[in-house]
């Protein structure tokens, strides 16, 4: 998949910046990539772009309209509709990362044909893959793990394809869930796709590459979540990473929407090592990122601090204090 | 999927046996739910029922035509069309263990509907599944895992059930891929579930059950495989197994494939305690199968005997010398 920019913005009638928090995640690492945004009367969000209509965003050279929200009850309202046909008979492909396909709705499909433009659905992959082979290739590769869900693990790859690029890696982000697609332009979402294609999949999201490129792979999910460790499983396998960073939040106790206790750093790192070594015997782990939101300053030092001593690693908190520790732990290993 | 039964069994113009794979293994454990055939000119394989058509099976009491055979290039040829739809027509349902979609075909979808009778695509899941939650189930449970693919994890677990409940266990079999669910007539085949939810697909196939009651369950590819790892992982922490069986083929030097070398039994142990703990502590392995087809009697009993020093475990060839051994040590512990 791939998907064109400029991107012109769809908030809809978003309640809050969570509902939005695609498009606001696209506007954190790409706002050169937007052009526009389209907000309806009683949108909470802002990307802070200018607001224009879809026709007016294509007369400026936009090229994809990106549904950024989501809406209760996951359907498309009537206007919704309407403004999405406008968006392609104004000559913009539409992007969405809704639950239903674009397709499906028959006035969105009549006006996809008759303007020629293309709907991209990103949570639901039409990519055909090909099962895992496990093979080596060529380039560099680093995966972000968790100790769980949503504990920044595409944030944590993407400061670090802004952190590498700036000492001269050369380095690309590559996406597996649909916000980071959109960010990058390509990729797909692998919780989208059929079971036994994940590796696969992800062999194709980061193909053959030059020695020194650095792959950075957006990692899903946790070896140690009941409901998604095939996932990050399949993941980890078809990435082969060099090296992986974990990712971490220090107050939860309980992993995201079950009952089981959340894994120590030291359990994900041994795990990781241990699933790893299939398909790249040289993996290892360069780092620590911590999702710290819930600590005061001080305290977040000093959680980094012991973990560092404990493991023996870099520790940071991307978000507050950069990823220079372990872009020098890449540079020293690997520069 | 509840697939009803007696069963109509279609071999079409199977070119071997192994073209009608599935129609053979339903045969193997389930002959009391089969009361016929119907071969085309040509079929190589033979279950060795009555030949009858479609509205003959009906009119014996039949409940499903099974397509029970692959055809070259997946295709349906216009002459299965006819077939199917007479099928239909004569008040049976049909199951399909195809690639391709029954209903996606005009005339069998246009024959559904006027018969009002079910199309199973076993393939094709069609369930909306939860994603796993990790919570204990009552109710035992015992999963096959593998060194490899295709080293008889099926057959280990339907030899199980025969010989646990000749032993006075209550115990069923559990299906999770496409020849296992005609012969329970249940089940879903889990490589073809989407990623996000494999663990809970597991969950719906294997429910709570009595606190005596033992699931088997069909384990599928391996931990090291690295086109299926993920699957495998999921199932694993669907299936929360209290008991789990090593399923090994000797001979094997590479995984199926793929140039992965295979990982030995004890690598099997390990990492499917290390993973599986996670939603049962309670997991130990009771035994070792042994798909020893190319050895001699002789290489056999040797090859068992070195496995029952190396583990300390009762190994056994299902195949050739039963599953009496495993289940001496399932009545030691949970008799």
């Amino acid at each position: 998949m791939l998907i064109e920019h400029p991107y012109h913005l769809f908030l809809g009638d978003a309640r809050d910046a969570l509902a939005a928090k695609t498009a606001l995640g696209i506007i954190d690492w790409r706002r050169e990539w937007c052009l526009g945004q389209m907000r309806l009367p009683g949108c909470k969000a802002d990307a802070k772009l200018p607001d224009m209509t879809p026709r007016e965003a294509a007369a400026k050279g936009a090229k994809t309209f990106v549904i950024g929200v989501v809406n209760a009850g996951g359907v498309l309202s009537p206007d919704w509709i309407s403004i999405i046909v406008e968006a392609l008979d104004s000559g913009l492909d539409v992007a969405s990362g809704l639950h239903i396909r674009l397709g499906d709705v028959p006035e969105i499909a009549a006006a996809a044909a008759r303007s020629g433009r293309a709907l991209h659905d990103v949570r639901i992959s039409k990519e055909r893959f090909a099962t895992g082979n496990g093979d080596k290739r060529p380039g560099m590769r680093l995966l972000t793990v968790g100790t769980d869900c949503s504990v920044g693990k595409k944030y944590t790859a993407l400061a670090l394809e802004k952190g590498m690029r700036a000492r001269g890696f050369d380095a690309d982000f590559r996406a597996t869930g649909q916000t980071g697609v959109f960010i990058s332009g390509r990729g797909a979402a692998i919780d989208a796709v059929v079971a036994d294609f994940i590796s696969g999949a992800v062999e194709w999201i980061s193909p053959d590459a030059a020695p020194n490129h650095w792959d950075l792979i957006e990692g899903q999910g946790s070896l140690f979540h009941p409901s998604f460790a095939g996932v990050s499983l399949g993941l980890l396998h078809g990435a082969q990473p060099d090296a992986f960073v974990v990712c971490h939040e220090p107050t939860r106790r309980t992993m995201r929407g079950v009952n089981t206790p959340l894994p120590t750093i030291g359990d994900v790192i041994h795990m990781t090592i241990a699933c790893g070594r299939l398909t790249n015997p040289a993996i290892r782990c360069v780092g620590v990122a911590l999702y710290s939101e819930a600590l005061s300053d001080d305290e977040a030092r000093a959680e980094l601090a012991r973990i560092t001593k404990t493991y023996g690693l870099p520790a940071t908190d991307p978000v507050r204090f950069g990823v220079e520790r372990i872009v020098d732990e890449l540079a020293l290993h690997y520069g």
